[in-house]
């Protein structure tokens, strides 16, 4: 038998978390989960029964008192706190794959600490693309990790350039659901509630994301990922709504062949393919009968409607720290939307005001864009 | 500079073989085409049109009569005629790749030539497999040849796999435009005519093609086809009817992951694919644009208006012998059809009389193959 793969699940009891635990169970002995980490109080108490069921080494929460719980309750030793012990675990040994399942700019840390430590790095988080994409891509390649995206759409990308070289893209077409509200007309978007927007029609996922993906932020954060991980350029990256949510993306070669992968809309799909390439093992999901399907449609996202993908394809031309400026305004104001405090077409316009606002620095370090970041956050809210 | 690939391309008038030197003459200088064959009468001027245009080292012909034509013509000297003449040509040094065009049985002869000449054979003929599929897989082992399928469909699932091992796939899914008379009731399909069976809706094709392409024999002719080229038994390979051509097969994998290959119908993507492989080079197609198609469809195919595919399944699964009378008894059938000798809902029942009558041999030789094709061909239209 061969020695399982170790595995660090970080934002365990997230949607990304919970089932990337639910694929190593069915994945069965090739596959052991060594560390673990949430950081919401309120889900402390699945976190010890995670402890209790994968038997983790090692575990990482937010402050002292969540880990003098944890350690009341399940006996482990090794739980570590705060953003040190969460970069600890990401990088603690032994472990050969981390998945980064936190959601927002929080993930940056832990992806930068899996990256360092030469493991592969599962990333669920796209945000750590988004705002640090150019410190991250050359620490893969100078500490030989491996970057594979759990993103369905980077997933369905990165399965359909497997055997190809990079020079042979003409294009990438990113799919997308367009979100609850791809049907409800521009001036009735603004009576939007958080309720009404967290009824996604076809993947089941975290509240900030899903008010990302109404206002199809989601996607734009999702060029500026697929930008950093395959090497294109904005104008080469496509959006194309597709409300199935079958096909997952799309490449377009030179030659003009298209090749595209689909699935039934289910993360566990593109987080076992993280975990088990360049192998594909079985899995218990369902099989996408095109039959039964009868009729995939595809049409332009409108750009007037959902003004954050223009935004997003704005800050990747501009580059340097302005990503990450469109990503932290965008997090405040999807924030402050689910607290009922701005109006659903508000978002956009505070994250436009905000990028306005910012000075850019062209060719950023790790510190300037930690202080894009936290001017973005000071200031998408303030008159 | 790199020294150009050579090509021989069979069949160099019809479909494939005028598309094949379209996209040698775009590609440029990287190919150069050193031989061509033609067989019809009625082809002659246009084989020496292309004789002058691509300075081919050698040609073959059907008969001496013509090959003295064509010397006369245009003064090319190694003009080679008869079966002999095409198996010469297929084996002909210099020559790197070798398309072959030709349509039917007939083209099994170089297909053999060229895998024994080890050189690459980018295969349109897919009667050298449905034929001979069990004595042609070994040689091209054995002979370290290249067999690069130019169908849409194989090309499709063959560019699916690329980097994927073939103990990754769960199935294979060839889409089929479902012909002409796809909407056409059982009961009217009978009144058919040829001319209504040569209007195909998206495909530009040769005759015989297209009449397989209205039974859906040519289907299952690409059933029996795949099993060959990837190795999966027929419970494998499933129909799905894609009426606008546009994904042109697809590839299941044992995780339940789909990867499709789509463009606009153009043979001249896969003949491209076959002779710039594992390459993809630019080419003059117009790209395929999801959001103008609007929507794609998807239907099971009728097993009871099309019976040629169901034969062809129970052709594979006897196996031995089976598939070469299967072929040999819809070419003659195809053809008497063309020729207003039978009804169009008679070509599969004249295919399944001969079916039931042939003695099947199970693990036949290249002459028990033969045998069976001839015995086929003389069976078929008698009583």
């Amino acid at each position: 038998m061969k020695t399982p793969k170790r595995i660090v699940v970080l934002g365990s009891t997230g949607s990304i978390g919970t089932q990337t635990l639910e694929v190593a169970s069915n994945l069965g002995r090739s596959f052991d989960v060594v560390g673990l980490s949430a950081y919401l109080s309120s889900e402390m108490e699945r976190l010890c029964e995670q402890v209790r069921e994968f038997k983790p080494r090692a575990v990482a929460v937010r402050d002292e008192k969540q880990a003098r719980l944890i350690r009341g309750q399940t006996g482990l030793k090794r739980v570590w706190s705060g953003e040190e012990g969460l970069v600890r675990l990401a990088g603690m040994e032994p472990c050969d794959i981390v998945v980064n399942g936190i959601s927002g700019a929080a993930g940056l840390a832990p992806t930068l600490a899996a990256i360092k430590a030469g493991k592969r790095l599962a990333l669920a988080n796209k945000e750590s693309l988004v705002v640090a994409g150019q410190v991250v891509m050359p620490l893969v390649k100078k500490h030989k990790a491996e970057l594979i995206p759990v993103d369905s759409e980077h997933s369905a990308i990165f399965q359909c350039l497997k055997g190809e070289p990079a020079k042979s893209i003409k294009r990438l077409i990113l799919t997308a659901s367009g979100g609850p509200f791809r049907k409800v007309g521009l001036r009735r978007l603004k009576h939007i509630t958080p309720a009404h927007a967290l009824r996604h029609p076809t993947w089941n996922m975290g509240r900030k994301i899903t008010i990302d993906s109404a206002t199809l932020m989601n996607k734009g954060l999702e060029i500026i990922e697929a930008h950093w991980l395959f090497g294109l350029e904005g104008d080469k990256i496509d959006v194309l709504i597709h409300p199935q949510s079958i096909i997952h993306s799309m490449v377009e070669f030179l030659d003009g062949a298209i090749l595209a992968q689909a699935s039934l809309p289910d993360m566990r799909l593109p987080i076992q393919y993280a975990l088990t390439y360049p192998e594909r093992l079985t899995s218990p999901l369902v099989t996408c009968d095109f039959a039964k399907l009868k009729q995939l449609t595809f049409h332009p996202p409108n750009l007037v409607k959902f003004p954050c993908l223009r935004l997003a394809y704005e800050a990747l031309r501009t580059g340097g720290t302005m990503p990450a400026v469109l990503n932290a305004a965008n997090e405040v104001a999807a924030h402050a939307f689910l607290d009922e405090r701005i109006g659903f077409n508000e978002i956009p316009k505070v994250i436009a005001r905000t990028m306005r606002k910012h000075r850019v620095v062209a060719h950023p370090g790790l510190e300037d864009i930690l202080e894009a970041d936290r001017w973005a956050r000071a200031s998408v809210l303030s008159p």
